[in-house]
């Protein structure tokens, strides 16, 4: 069972390549440029620490473009936008194009909401980001499929794959879409990580999270679907440890912060699981 | 003992109604849109993930008034406004009442500041809230009292009965005292919730996690008073177990959303204690 | 070993007289006005709380320096500025300095970034705050030395500690450098805080909420020395209890919020180790 279509030339992603990563990011920790909403900041501020990358969060527009061009990755995460931060959002990209920095667009309620999804489009339009990460309402979204209601998606992550092809290779990029198994795509490689916890889903901000450590991973590995699924894994694999100390989702958000301290490279290299 | 006045001709609100409007809750979880602080947001919204609502923070001048038509309950809380989302708190009553999403008031530190206050009078004259939740300063203030200093509340919340009674009857509303002991009013019918533990004042943003879970309640149950009291009564109940089980504030906040994750709609009726 | 220079002819700081200092403030809860970012907002309350004060988070340009007349301590903390919370921050500073409440600065990433650079030193041009609370890249950078990158220091505490003289001396304040060991200096006194733990850098805020602290005790004891090795040593004492108990970030985090709560005068007394 290969983690690539038969129509690229790459090699197939596997658990290894994740640990690797993940020994890439402790060994050069990563300034994280986070533009996020004021729901999660401080959780995906933490989880960055605890996985040993350096979260900043720059997000006014008198600062956030020149900071695009210090950080080692800028995440940019619709959740709750102003008309400050959304200058803010599209200075930093317009920077992190310019200068290379990989940038990662979450573009939270895309379809639910009008003004977010004009602006994740005008985002996208700027440059190519590292990767786009949602769910599957938020994917069909932006390829102009019908939108979800809220921020919780309304389709399956396989019904969104499709999609999620084509999203990727119109925007050049890469589109990881989150569920019960997580689906990320360059448009001809497929990997899915069978990884996770149902709890995941009842600590807010735990894609928003995601997010900002794909961003992290895609500051120091080249391959952007490498990056997602690192980060994906890196997250899901600690939960499910997290859980097994748990016994509800405020002790579970507790463990998977010092889960996500202590996940070592082989730990993670042995226990996730891509196809 | 009666949870009602003699005046009115509704049947007493018991123990075993708010388990019932629990599992109502349980089976519809309601979209929950909250126009809060950027204190509690995080927590805000775990507290209603715990529970088993959806929370959305959409509180941006340019989305808040469609997604008030999309939602079950709209909560609008005082905590930190900006010209930006005080514009938006306007825009989201007024479609909430055009188009009959109740919706929830809580006046953070109203009286301690004039901005504030204002505000909240004129969102009240948008239309008729679902519930104000507050503390008695808060309710104090509305109705023409002397204001509090900050946040906490300088008076207590039987003195407070009186206001409260003629705010709900100015109003056409519920209002939710919080103390000790909370007192809960549509006017003419009292309720008083007598769980709770002294660290919920220990832990930030309880109260307006509160203002939250009655908007979700409200949302699923016809009946105002009901909802502000059952959803008064699965925080206290909670915060007992929570309690029993921790060590101090830190502890206590994890363990509270646990316990509200694990409460059921049978155990809300054996623990709550309304009269 | 004194914990004075030969300067002065104010006695030294003792253990005790951080213990006094916290009786003081469970004595007379402070009220402290926090403009502060969207990351550390909830955090800084929780700490405040756990310590005994009461945490106020107004930071509007309609309500801040109002509320800086009222309250004990105002805490100005530059993490995420926008425009209108800066324009609150210069009215807050202006209303304390007028009314003679204690500020307290906290220049985050100032030195990497220009806008809030310049907000920092308008802000000291308004007015000597009681401590400046930083680290070393950010107390140089307000004494024109080079700038540091992103929010944490690019420079060790005692290679900071003459910029932090002579920025003490150049705005009659106190400055407080953040580091394995603490350095304080009201430019003539040198104290040194040993306690404390590395989890402390890997959790978010700690440092800010440590500014928060030390504004708490700046409005219970009238030497800002004082209060600031006071807040620096609850915090850290703490953090020492709390590491004990705990197997990683996420945990330490909690338990830090319960040994604050749990910290009386005398343990501080006995377990803060200052020279």
């Amino acid at each position: 069972m290969g983690a690539t279509s038969a129509t690229t030339d790459r090699p197939d992603l596997t658990a290894a390549d994740c640990g690797a990563a993940l020994e890439a990011l402790r060994d050069r920790p990563p300034l994280v440029q986070s533009l996020t909403n004021i729901v999660v900041a401080q959780w995906t501020a933490n989880v960055l620490l605890a996985v040993g990358a350096a979260p900043a969060m720059v997000d006014n527009p008198r600062e956030a473009a020149a900071f695009a061009r210090i950080a080692g990755g800028v995440l940019v995460n619709l959740g709750t936008p102003y008309d400050d931060t959304a200058l803010a959002m599209e200075q930093a990209v317009a920077a992190a194009v310019d200068h290379g920095t990989p940038w990662v667009l979450d573009p939270v309620a895309a379809g639910a909401l009008q003004w977010r999804t004009t602006l994740a489009l005008d985002l996208l339009a700027l440059g190519h980001p590292a990767v786009i990460r949602g769910n599957a309402s938020e994917v069909l979204a932006l390829t102009g499929g019908a939108g979800g209601k809220g921020v919780d998606s309304a389709h399956t992550p396989e019904a969104a794959l499709d999609a999620a092809r084509a999203l990727a290779l119109e925007h050049h990029t890469v589109v990881a879409v989150s569920g019960p198994v997580d689906h990320l795509t360059d448009g001809e490689r497929v990997v899915r990580v069978h990884n996770g916890h149902p709890w995941l889903t009842q600590v807010t901000g735990v894609g928003c999270a995601l997010g900002a450590l794909v961003a992290a991973f895609a500051a120091v590995v080249p391959d952007p679907l490498l990056a997602a699924t690192a980060a994906t894994t890196t997250l899901t694999v600690a939960a499910e440890s997290a859980a097994a100390t748990s016994r509800g989702p405020g002790s579970f958000a507790v463990a998977l912060l010092d889960d996500l301290a202590a996940l070592s490279p082989a730990g993670l290299g042995d226990a996730a699981r891509v196809s």
